[in-house]
């Protein structure tokens, strides 16, 4: 049995106990985290997240890439969030290497090299601080008073502003 | 007390129990789940993820955008997952606007027109089946035996395999 029939097992189990069919499509807490996709950072647990609660985006980095801007801008425009929690992490895989070196290996691998820039970092603060400064100058973006950023600690769990 | 200070409050809880400190990097069960960023949807409890199983990215849509497809690449390239699995949902904000309207709206707003094309879409089944092609077609996501794709129903909490 492949992991993802397991976990089609699990969502059977989810289904029968369900009970909140009655959830509106605005979130409830009118707030949108954007994080990495890391395995560790679980933003429910983490966070005390149900559903109807909160937007999650998340990627590789939790970087405030273009396509995290387009989902920020509908999460907030169309759907009425007003607070914005960026969640980076230690022991981050994007610390791990530079785009020109993940590009350099995908190039040698397939013959083709990915258009991917401005991605990776070496410095979780600073990449958390520019991912800010991302959101408040994107025009698309109209409330910007409530985004706070934070570095979550995979050894203990424990979640730190960046100031 | 802002949204965020409440969210943060839950985070101290959350480090006072924590003991996964010894999760390694790599997710254990080897499976990157992409999923729209709807609050309604929580892939933690849906598929009965804990901390440590799988890679986890959200957009607007749960669309193979081009940050999605790095997202993957990263995920299977360095990281290790052989599974992927996508999810759309009934409701969708995606289905009530067209990239056009979005884009009209925010340059009459702002004066600024986003370049963002080709992600909103009108039949989720079809976005479902497109998506599996990007990344069947994309030459930086080396295994693509295993991609499945599903329609969680926010009105009853079932998940569908699209076939």
């Amino acid at each position: 049995m492949s992991t993802t029939d397991e976990l089609l097992q699990n969502a059977e189990r989810y289904a029968e106990s369900f009970d909140r069919g009655d959830l509106p499509l605005p979130p409830g807490r009118k707030v949108v985290i954007l994080a990495c996709m890391d395995a560790r950072l679980n933003p429910y647990g983490l966070l005390g997240l149900s559903e109807g609660d909160a937007h999650v985006i998340r990627n590789a980095g939790g970087v405030v890439s273009e396509d995290a801007i387009r989902s920020l801008a509908i999460s907030q425009n169309l759907l009425g969030t007003e607070e914005i929690v960026l969640i980076h992490h230690t022991d981050c895989g994007m610390l791990t290497f530079t785009d020109d070196e993940f590009a350099e290996r995908l190039e040698g691998e397939t013959g083709q090299r990915p258009e991917w820039r401005g991605l990776a970092f070496s410095d979780l603060e600073q990449d958390v601080r520019e991912g800010i400064e991302r959101i408040r100058s994107s025009p698309f973006i109209p409330r910007t008073d409530r985004v706070r950023g934070f570095i979550y600690a995979v050894e203990t769990g424990r979640l730190r502003e960046v100031s």
